[in-house]
């Protein structure tokens, strides 16, 4: 329908009755879901993500920890889109923009030019400035994350089974998670749930469950975008799954794989960050303003001051609501920011006013682990059991793909019955192994300090 | 039970009632079984495996065609052997031997002495010499080959459709496997099973169905190891699923990705190598004598000449049956060759004499793609649809894991019916996406060759 050279080459509101050229970038829950609503319109979209591939993040960490397979979480833009007539997909890294002829530039310096553009790239954690230290704690964005994650934790015990059957003992294995937040709780619960119960059988050499799996906090509560009771029942239930938590203790030096938090250096097998904000850079490629973090600091319709035609949406987009607090970056506030984008530029066809933008916070849930969440909703509030199945629920509607929320449930089922895990897999060309390896292998085998002196060396 | 160093420094046998340690090294078919046989028997087994995995290869194809996830068709080894008490798995990668003090070198120079050693590391394929090919045209061996193809085969559909949106043109698609036995027949297949059905409705910009895949092989027939009538059968069907086959065509060179056959340069989005094989080095470090593969020659009971206690079994033995054919590199050789192999240590224990090995070709399988196979058990040929469901009911049988099983049928199911596949995603880090998108993209956007004048420059 789109695709003679000539659609590109003219300005498309030259030409009368040509549609207005609406360009996304980003396929996460922001862009997908403006490409969706703009499906059937009388608009011509194009979708550019860098991936093929819509991840569903809040499951990210399962895969992370073996439960579930990329596959699952993950599903091919293009498949999802492909009914849509007005809507085409392009791979391809957005690198910047020539502003005033309207077109986003990409990695191969292809430009693709817009009427309308909707910036929906997202945000990463961030390193505060230490951007070295990814290698040495990777974070968890990507499926790519995922897989190194789980290919170093599970390299972890195998480095620790092969030394005591090598040698006859292995020092304890030390799992840090940094950031208290919901990525960070979800994580430390998951890796302490392996250690536990799915991996105790398969190591024989070793035992797992003494391995320490231990949560680094800043400020004074973990998940404290929750109420304070329901940040204290989630820290006792990860305390009854075995992961220590410290709180008012800030990572403040990170060296080969080693964390420093309150002046005590501590040594670990394996470090993973889940705090901190980093916005996409597409951001402050606008030439708008942005805060510390390069979110961009929106109208309340979302445009960008001064560039009326562009919007900013999701975890990009820095937007004060009526109560003094910023819009979330969940992906709920996503979803909407992108409805409430496409309504307006349908209004702008029409030559309608268009209309700001409100949150509506529909509430917010975090898993702790086997049985253990926290649900908030307004005034309603839920823990445990009851919490985790709306937990479960909620996240398997929320899937794209029947064929997925059908193979994610069945694994789940799996993994509570059995308490096994189905993907256990250490996957990496050599070089992946070889870098995993590099932490792991370079560790001295020390004699492990006793419990109490090592716990008073932490406080 | 054998974790204590002083059970590695002393010779066992001079401890009286201290079992015999077997070493074992791959966890392949022909390694696992062994690891299965000797379970719950009055040894210590120890198996070596440089992955945590073992890999039901005969599925890999459909990794690499994203009908499956690696999770369906890989299990971690220590979980299908953690039940047996007697039998220890160590992750890591066998570099040598001391012979003299019956050991196996480790890469990190650690040594696991053995009284008896089952050498099990298998074969890959082969570029004659020529293994700078290997980056241009990957093999499928491991799960991240698998990934690797999937990699290319989909970004090569997804730059096209980029480019016939940038510049409304783009040159048609030619995927090339090189190798007509079972791998590159059913490679074949599967491309052109996704270029003409799965991928058709996605891509809205190309036509994925003018797409080209050709297979080259260097005899007169594909499928070789089977009866003629079997071969010219599966050549037919793989030219209804849109495969070309060339006969007779050695591919001598590969330049960038394009192969050279038959004296002319064929120019390939993706080129995949299934031909050759190449046996582990570990059987040529033994100081045994070698075919041209790498294959040990062994004794008829499967033993090293002139190392009675150091068996060699799987695609790495070279052994000639009473009919003057090697025992072939297929996996229920490996099977037997293990089962046989464990007979004789148990019999060596009890002083009782060993017994040759005997092959026993209970038929052949190979797949060509929807409804198609054929089937060889002695006098009994199956072709078509019959023979396909035998494929499929004898592959999902023989999947290791309850779990695995299930999921592999149900993906089948939901491809068959919605001619979809499940596992349609790009992934890979910045580094191996550069890599792949090095070849693809390196290409020029040239006007592509009427139909005509390309069959005649091929023929």
């Amino acid at each position: 329908m789109f695709r003679s050279r000539e659609v590109f080459t003219q300005s498309t509101s030259e030409v009368k009755d040509m549609p207005k050229r609406v360009v996304i970038i980003g396929g996460g829950f922001g862009g997908l879901e403006a490409a969706k609503q703009l499906s059937g319109k009388d608009v011509a979209v194009t979708l550019i993500d860098k991936k093929n591939h819509h991840t569903f993040q809040p499951l990210l960490y399962q895969v992370a920890t073996a439960v579930l397979s990329p596959g699952e979480i993950a599903s091919p833009i293009r498949r999802i889109l492909y009914k849509a007539k007005n809507v085409e997909v392009v791979l391809g890294e957005a690198k910047g923009y020539d502003l005033e002829n309207r077109t986003v530039k990409l990695h191969d310096s292809s430009e693709i030019p817009f009427d309308y553009l909707i910036v929906a790239a997202g945000a990463r954690h961030s390193y505060f400035g230490n951007d070295d230290w990814e290698d040495s704690a990777p974070g968890l964005k990507t499926v790519e994350d995922a897989l190194e994650i789980r290919r170093r934790v599970l390299l972890a015990f195998e480095l620790a089974e092969r030394e005591a059957i090598l040698t006859g003992k292995h020092k304890p294995l030390n799992f840090v998670v940094v950031g208290g937040g919901a990525t960070g709780v979800e994580l430390a619960g998951a890796i302490a749930g392996i250690a536990r119960q799915a991996l105790a059988k398969d190591f024989k050499a070793i035992n797992t469950k003494e391995s320490r799996v231990m949560l680094y906090e800043g400020s004074d509560r973990i998940l404290n975008s929750f109420a304070p009771d329901l940040s204290e029942r989630a820290k006792r239930d990860l305390e009854d799954l075995g992961v220590e938590v410290f709180l008012n203790s800030f990572v403040t030096d990170l060296k080969d794989g080693n964390v420093k938090a309150s002046d005590e250096w501590i040594e670990c097998d394996v470090a993973i960050w889940a705090t901190g904000v980093a916005a996409s850079f597409l951001g402050k490629e606008l030439g708008a303003e942005t805060d510390k973090a390069g979110r961009v600091l929106v109208n309340d319709d979302l445009s960008v001051p001064g560039k009326e035609n562009i919007f900013v949406i999701g975890d990009m987009a820095h937007l004060k609501q009526k109560n003094g607090d910023l819009v979330p970056g969940v992906a709920p506030a996503a979803l909407q920011m992108a409805q409430a984008t496409c309504k307006n530029i349908l209004r702008d066809l029409k030559n309608e006013p268009r209309e700001n933008f409100e949150y509506r916070d529909k509430g917010s849930m975090a898993t702790i682990g086997r049985n253990r969440a926290i649900v908030e909703a307004g005034s309603l509030k839920l823990t445990g059991f009851i919490a985790w199945l709306a937990w479960l629920f909620i996240h398997v509607i929320s899937l794209i793909g029947f064929r997925n929320k059908l193979s994610v449930m069945s694994d789940w089922f799996w993994a509570y019955v059995t308490r096994e895990r189905s993907a256990l897999l250490i996957t990496g060309d050599a070089e992946q192994l070889q870098d995993a390896l590099r932490f792991l292998e370079a560790k001295p085998i020390a004699e492990p300090l006793p419990k109490k002196a090592r716990r008073k060396a932490l406080k």
